[in-house]
């Protein structure tokens, strides 16, 4: 495979530029639409070198939802910086999120929208990075339970399902944002932590939102 | 057309019932490995009534996402009643929602997963029903914070973002509940309305989440 080395470019740094334009590609025109010509063109190299280096375009779809799912979920973590209050750590996870989608809105698209829409295997391989990321947020949100309680009285089941709220409304947000020009990834990091901050301290410190007494209080 | 009816059953009847069948199959076993053969035998019928009555499988397919779709909507609209303070309304609509997913599964599978996993055109028939979702979302949350402030305080796009948020936050739990054995719609329901009111309630009052308060507060 030595042989097939094209120009003076090593053969990691030619897939990374493939891989770059199909991203590109899939991103924008979706999975359908987008043609081999079309990303061999934009990465400056031939079509059967695509071929050569990553076999089709269901692998090469594939390559990248692979590459954008690690790139999206070491993004998340790094922008954690544990022992940060827990407001703090959910703000910056929001922040590190929010600021990977808007500068990566194509790796966005093939992630959220492509995958999904073209069946398997394309998405199974997204879910498997979305539980990632929940279990790392109902991990953030655990922690933070104990650190306010120094018990575990949130149940597992409350920040399992506190966790899938927070990532859904992430996902929603982050396509939202991409969408209507004008909304920074700080701002939609802001939306998210005024939405969700606000209950989830309540929770960490047992004071629930109950109906009835809402309503006592207003009427 | 009218020598088609079989046996005493109107059309109309008959209809709902293949499509009963179509929505528990496709919901179950996903579009690609349902059968039009399962879907007259769980019916009742033969397979060239079903074809006869509604086509193809991808028209089967098509009119199961927007009947799904149909009757979510009208569920959470009838779940809300105009006139309730802000978070009853709201907490009626969720209710609305997790009982209508939860009483459905099938269904809010066919919409929630099938149909935004198998490309066009079924993607677009259920992103109109999400639009419709986030419009309704949108008035009710620009309606709470007019309640609060009797002024339009909360700009357009924030309380857009917000009704993204939130239904984003609802897409996700209303998927793990149905897979998480025990979860009620009353929980589901009340872990996002615990997860979201307290935030919303603050952001309608002009208080917003402040990173810095929060750390000089906490330090």
């Amino acid at each position: 495979m030595g042989a097939v080395k094209s120009k003076r470019l090593p053969r990691a740094v030619r897939e990374q530029q493939m891989m770059d334009a199909a991203v590109q590609t899939f991103g924008q025109r979706g999975y359908r639409a987008a043609s081999m010509d079309e990303i061999a063109e934009l990465a400056g190299v031939s079509k059967p070198l695509v071929y050569l280096y990553l076999n089709s375009k269901e692998e090469l779809f594939t390559s990248c939802i692979q590459r954008e799912a690690k790139a999206l979920v070491a993004a998340v973590r790094s922008g954690v910086e544990p022992g940060l209050p827990a407001d703090r750590q959910l703000w910056a996870g929001l922040r590190a999120f929010f600021t990977h989608t808007a500068e990566n809105p194509d790796g966005w698209a093939v992630l959220h929208r492509q995958a999904r829409t073209h069946g398997e295997p394309f998405a199974t391989e997204v879910m498997a990075m979305r539980d990632e990321i929940v279990a790392f947020v109902t991990g953030l949100i655990g922690a933070a339970a104990r650190e306010a309680h120094h018990d575990p009285a949130l149940p597992d089941r409350d920040v399992s399902g506190l966790a899938q709220a927070l990532v859904g409304a992430a996902e929603s947000l982050a396509g939202w944002a991409n969408d209507t020009p004008g909304v920074s990834a700080k701002e939609a990091a802001a939306t998210l932590m005024n939405f969700s901050w606000a209950g989830l301290e309540n929770l960490m410190h047992g004071r629930p939102w109950a109906p009835r007494a809402q309503v006592a209080a207003r009427v």
